[in-house]
């Protein structure tokens, strides 16, 4: 019997090659989780789309409320303005205080209570904004928390592309087929990408490098 | 200016006492985290009178629907038995899987936005009920998690009673003027407690060990 992993499938292109990587090994249960940011329906819209794509049966939604009280991020809080440049030092407004740990914590429940011992997450350390729940040794940390805290102590996170930069991730992708038409990476539309926000900028950079065509349809470039 | 600091209150005698060795020293921001338990509207209820009692006005109720949705603890679950006797060996059923990470990112997420820096939980080492989200190994790991995920790295958990049993954790209360009379222990019952499920069985023994009278009326005994 194949075992089974948990994927945190966000509806962007990183969690989509994170899930294209593990459905090679692993029968799939994918997990998304909606926490209140701007484009929260279109993401679900794209975390549906790729689930159907591959036929994955196990599939979890969650909702969390907390993030939007607790505000604090532009993607959270509508108040705070998406940046419209690369940002090149620092955290970004973008950063979602601790978002990682929140969403790991859910997958570990779960996957204490189903008995899967994998969950796999498309976080980048190489090539992220430099949000500090992306690093390496955020994951590392993150292991050993399992390692104390739950019944077992043998479920491990699968970080498969902590280590690629964009355009890897891009190529990787493309060899594996994975349907980046489907996924979502803009921050601040949910009808057209602005192709201006950190993230569209990131995006549009990496398919550019890697020689790949960008699938998705952007508002005014 | 007193400094402040994040406590999980969760109606609880021993989040009680955390609350209330926290109060000498920090400013408090109360934090109270419903997941669906059979006792979630009476242990709110605890939640506002200690709030109440103790005049905090910095408070965050947060509602989670993941658990009910993951199963897996009998807690959670209704067609789950709680068991009604004192667990010699092994984790019981009440365990709620990889719950304390869960709640912890939550206080560690609001943490980062209002600049505090601890975080204080009612966990017991010596005298739980064997889960293991309550050791000491775990919250030592968790820091670490936190000095490698959040963007300042020097938010702290704090486990004043990791290292008393449910006696000591009385007294104390008792020499601090803790009010046990708003605490709420049972898994089961919201009008009367019921006396025999394993959390009201250790409340009533430890009591009756540290020689107080405890405050709650109990449906049977």
């Amino acid at each position: 019997m194949t075992e089974g992993a948990i994927v945190l499938v966000s509806g962007g292109m990183d969690s989509l090659v994170a899930a294209a990587i593990s459905l090679r090994e692993y029968k799939p249960y994918f997990l998304h989780i909606r926490y209140g940011q701007r484009t929260e329906q279109r993401e679900l819209k794209a975390f549906i789309d790729i689930a159907d794509y591959y036929k994955v049966e196990d599939r979890m939604v969650i909702e969390l409320t907390h993030f939007k009280k607790i505000g604090g991020s532009s993607l959270t809080d509508t108040d705070m303005q998406v940046p419209e440049s690369l940002s090149k030092t620092g955290i970004p407004n973008t950063y979602v205080p601790f978002r990682n740990a929140n969403l790991l914590s859910i997958a570990v429940s779960w996957a204490e209570v189903i008995g899967v011992k994998k969950i796999f997450i498309g976080a980048t350390d190489e090539d992220s904004a430099g949000y500090p729940d992306c690093r390496k040794t955020f994951y590392q940390a993150y292991n050993q928390l399992i390692r104390e805290g739950t019944r077992s102590g043998d479920i491990v996170i699968e970080t498969p592309i902590i280590d690629m930069n964009k355009i890897r991730i891009i190529k990787l992708g493309t060899e594996l087929n994975a349907p980046f038409s489907l996924t979502w990476s803009c921050y601040q539309n949910e009808d057209l990408a602005c192709g201006k926000c950190d993230s569209c900028r990131r995006r549009l950079k990496a398919f550019k490098e890697a020689g790949v065509e960008d699938p998705l349809i952007y508002m005014d470039i």
